[in-house]
């Protein structure tokens, strides 16, 4: 599996509000696994959830994840990355959440009462598939 | 999270031929995913994979897995499963992914030559997000 940085063709996929499924571990090691927003921030790739979610306390436990995004026009077109979350960070005035609704939605989040956090994931791996085929 | 047998909502999304992500644990813990066709074949999901594939070499080493599916009519539905590969199989004839490739594209498989593996999940615990929620 290539390193990074992305190829043009990876890069343009990962910039596109796609469906995205993250993987974390369970204190045993059991990955669970949900859809998630993705954002592309550099070279990392951030994310954001409820700051009650059992994601959260898998991710202080062990920082591992794997994330595959699908193209939204066809899902046989995939890029699959494994890294590590380098960054947790309390989102108190949502700005994190926000950016990544405008990206999916276009409008800011809708909910302002529950707290927040965001995550950057350090992508040590990644293989891509169909058009973006690495 | 519940445990099956999946209520009728979650059923009825399992049975259809939605994209979905499945993750595997290589050697040292890390979770590797990738996009996958799957099937309900009763209370256990169906997949099928290359022979070649280091997911094989991951499932025979921990046979635990996480799956989500999103729905492909709108992804904010879905539903994740973690279980166990409890049986894993050769599919000399390829029946297996013929079962997948008629479920995803209404044929066979088309590539008839290089050797494929079925494997069997068991499903411990599920959840619905959506309009599958749990």
């Amino acid at each position: 599996m290539p390193t990074p940085p992305f190829p043009d063709d990876v890069r343009a996929l990962l910039e596109k509000p796609n469906p995205a499924v993250i993987t974390t571990l369970r204190a045993d090691g059991q990955p669970v696994s949900v859809a998630t927003w993705y954002r592309l921030d550099g070279d990392r790739i951030h994310v954001n959830m409820d700051a009650t979610r059992a994601r959260l306390k898998h991710l202080r436990n062990d920082p591992r994840v794997a994330l595959t995004v699908l193209d939204e026009a066809s899902w046989y077109t995939h890029v699959s990355v494994l890294g590590r979350v380098v960054e947790l960070r309390d989102d108190p005035d949502l700005s994190g959440i926000d950016a990544l609704s405008r990206h999916y939605r276009d409008r800011p989040y809708p909910d302002r009462e529950r707290p927040r956090m965001d995550a950057w994931i350090e992508v040590d791996r990644y293989h891509g598939w169909g058009r973006a085929k690495t």
